[in-house]
């Protein structure tokens, strides 16, 4: 039986995290709202998202359905297939390691969308374009510089080559992503910054040249980035 | 032996789901961060975030050391205590449900957060007043009832008494603490919405009522809020 993965169609977004690491798993999945109706599309996703009978209904997407089994937020997920499919390590500790980072990517996650919505996201970015300016300062000045350096630092001391050490996670896949979507958003900014964390950016060659992942990327499942999604390219706000 | 936790020794924040989960459990605990230095006090957490030789050094507090585990970022820390304590379920879905919903807690949080500073943490409240009156009225007039009506529908269709059925888990203290905090910093709006959520208004009655956590709130253990924390009161962003 096939997971189905469940996010916005036209967007990397949060759903990304979890598609690299079905890719990387190796196991068949149905990227749902991106699927012909009346089984797939967006309708499909709303249905489990606002249905009356749904009984442990999402608060958002990106969700995954296994079975019976209804998991939302992206690092539950994780946690989840990283378990099933040796993504996570076997110990207590290791997998409370792992879950740790990948929580902390997803504060990064949250500041990187926060540059160009700080103040609400169903407002448009020309309606807070200034405020954005301003988050964006502080974002690229202090915030990203702050969570790189940590991810740096925790390669160095772990030994690498990767976050938890010598077998590959899905803390890994996610920062990949991370730096992926940093590069796309502040070319400039994130440029200066990578010299500074050699191992990061190794971490990241080193996942993109993963088989499974590779493919992926040359892919048409992966969607390139673009203006909607959660990593936006405007140039003001990387000057 | 007893756990240490390592949070900012002058407010709740989000160190404060983690006080709630350990005094519900009944287990002794040091709040490092608020103990006499040498041994505690800021230094001590400090030493522990910054130092050399940590080898899996938290981003932020809190963090909570466990003989040599140490545990950073408070959904994971919970995952921990859960599982040790009988404060999350017994089975796999379970406890990805009760994480599913600590995490969008944990969202609800950092947005709450963003009403007082929209732009950057590292800057004063006085100095991004326009940009947090607009975020501030966005999340008052949407995001408030979205989650809130989340956490209902969900104790409505779990049957209750609890967030996820019939045991109390962290995640119920969680909601507890983030209704204290919502009624602390937006008086107004939380009162209107509260007559749509009757679920989560007694869930919050009936987390207040436990002997340990009563036992604690009225203890000189639970700093009352204040205007350095998570949730803080301007009359103008609650109009």
């Amino acid at each position: 039986m096939s997971y189905e993965l469940y996010y916005w169609p036209t967007i990397q977004g949060r759903g990304e995290f979890v598609r690299l690491a079905l890719e990387e798993a190796g196991v068949p999945y149905v990227d749902v709202a991106r699927a012909p109706e009346p089984d797939g599309g967006v309708p499909a996703m709303m249905a489990l998202l606002d249905g009356d009978s749904v009984p442990h209904p999402p608060f958002a997407p990106p969700f995954l359905k296994s079975g019976r089994l209804l998991i939302g937020q992206t690092a539950a997920i994780l946690v989840f297939l990283g378990e099933r499919h040796g993504l996570s390590p076997k110990t207590e500790s290791g997998r409370l390691w792992v879950h740790q980072i990948q929580l902390t990517i997803a504060d990064l996650v949250t500041e990187a969308h926060d540059t160009h919505h700080p103040i609400a996201s169903s407002l448009y970015y020309e309606d807070q374009r200034e405020a954005a300016a301003r988050r964006a300062e502080s974002f690229r000045a202090e915030r990203m510089q702050k969570y790189l350096g940590w991810f740096e630092t925790i390669l160095e001391r772990g030994g690498g080559p990767w976050l938890a050490g010598r077998s590959l996670t899905y803390a890994d896949l996610s920062l990949f992503q991370v730096l992926e979507g940093l590069r796309f958003a502040f070319p400039k900014a994130t440029k200066r910054l990578e010299r500074k964390v050699p191992r990061v950016v190794a971490l990241r060659d080193r996942v993109a040249d993963r088989p499974a992942i590779a493919a992926y990327l040359a892919s048409e499942r992966r969607i390139p980035f673009n203006q909607m999604g959660i990593f936006r390219r405007y140039p003001e706000l990387d000057p």
